[in-house]
């Protein structure tokens, strides 16, 4: 398969690179690095990716940020961080990609575990990660017949727990490869309008 | 207990409306109708009917607009018609109003069914009810404490049917009196962070 993954060089994207690359030819995009640049903030920047890269058979996004603060100091314009970037900027990958990719193929966007397990500090990871998923379960049952769309809701990655220790005492820490099976399982499986957990 | 009703004069609204109001006193609000008028699309209509109605001790939403249609159709623009309505109109309720409010007080918002049981033309109902939910489970941890938040998951409800019903088969109605009951044990019992599904 011909696999478009949107954040390749980050912590989760290089654990989905490991895993898929050996089977599929995975095509690397983010803003800095990669095969083809995009900023999906931007709908001219994922319009001009599709037109590069034609016709892919899996689309698969490991982005999105959102702002992470006291619940007492967020405002809307701190929970529109995380609503513009990490659920828009993935609903238009997939508004968009629709129109360019393969006749059977997958989007797999990309979660986490607050949506349902909330820390300090986490209150627009749990709203934007809450979103996608409904977002995922209602596309998956309207899209074009034969595209599938799946998400992967990744605990705290082992990867990543230098920086992010001191906010998830408690959880236990997912390896990125073990994270990256997720996306495994929708890219080469056939379910479709899932949350995969991975926690 | 002093209960502020947004969204009193709807379907939802009346049911909690009969519901509450042998119990408590309600203040009811809306934009066209009720003791207060408020737009939840404007913070300062919010702000000025917290500073008119005073701590109240509950704050219930039965409000929010989302955009139904078609997925193929759907596009930025249109999801953020949910987003900025039913989404953000709830969030900054409890935004602002947590200044106001009794230290006892709850709020209590409205998600709905569609967050996992999708139907057609839904998709903005599913992406906007699961911001909410996530909104509610972490935004309950980090709250002042004493304060409490939950959410309400009706059913599509009974008095709604006859414009919904082509949308809906296969739907077990629910009687907005029913729906009135999960209002009723956020605002009167001491659960926080929980989303009460009545269906
Ligand atoms: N790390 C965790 O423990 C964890 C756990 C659960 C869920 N998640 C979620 O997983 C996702 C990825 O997390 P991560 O830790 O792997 O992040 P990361 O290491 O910061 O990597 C982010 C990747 O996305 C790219 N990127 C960032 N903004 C972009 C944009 N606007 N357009 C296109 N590409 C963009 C980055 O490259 P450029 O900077 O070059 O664009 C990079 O490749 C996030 O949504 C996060 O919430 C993470
Ligand atoms: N009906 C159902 O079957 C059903 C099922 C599950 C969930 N829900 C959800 O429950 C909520 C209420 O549904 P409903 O059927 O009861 O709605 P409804 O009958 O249309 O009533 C909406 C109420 O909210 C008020 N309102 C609307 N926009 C407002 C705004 N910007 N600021 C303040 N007040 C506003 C309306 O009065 P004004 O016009 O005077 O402002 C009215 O009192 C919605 O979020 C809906 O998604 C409904």
């Amino acid at each position: 398969m011909k696999v478009l993954l949107i954040g390749a060089s980050g912590i989760i994207g290089k654990g989905v690179d490991a895993e898929l690359s050996p089977r599929h030819e995975i095509i690397r995009a983010s803003r800095n690095s990669g095969d083809v640049n995009v900023d999906l903030k931007d709908k001219a920047s994922i319009r001009a990716m599709f037109e590069k890269v034609g016709a892919v058979d899996a689309v698969v996004s490991t982005t999105g940020k959102v702002h992470f603060g006291d619940f007492a100091d967020m405002d809307e314009d701190k929970y529109r961080i995380g609503i513009d970037d990490k659920l828009f900027g993935q609903i238009n990958l997939v508004l968009i990609g629709r129109d360019y990719v393969a006749d059977r193929a997958s989007f797999t966007l990309t979660t986490g575990i607050l949506a349902k397990d909330p820390i300090e500090f986490g209150s627009s990871a749990s709203m934007v990660n809450g979103a996608i998923e409904g977002f995922v379960k209602s596309a998956a049952i309207e899209m074009k017949p034969g595209h599938r769309i799946n998400a992967v809701s990744p605990g705290v990655i082992t990867e990543a727990m230098e920086g992010y220790a001191p906010y998830f005492r408690g959880h236990d820490p997912v390896p990125a490869a073990r994270a990256a099976l997720g996306y495994a399982k929708s890219v080469e499986g056939l379910q479709t309008g899932q949350v995969f957990e991975i926690f």
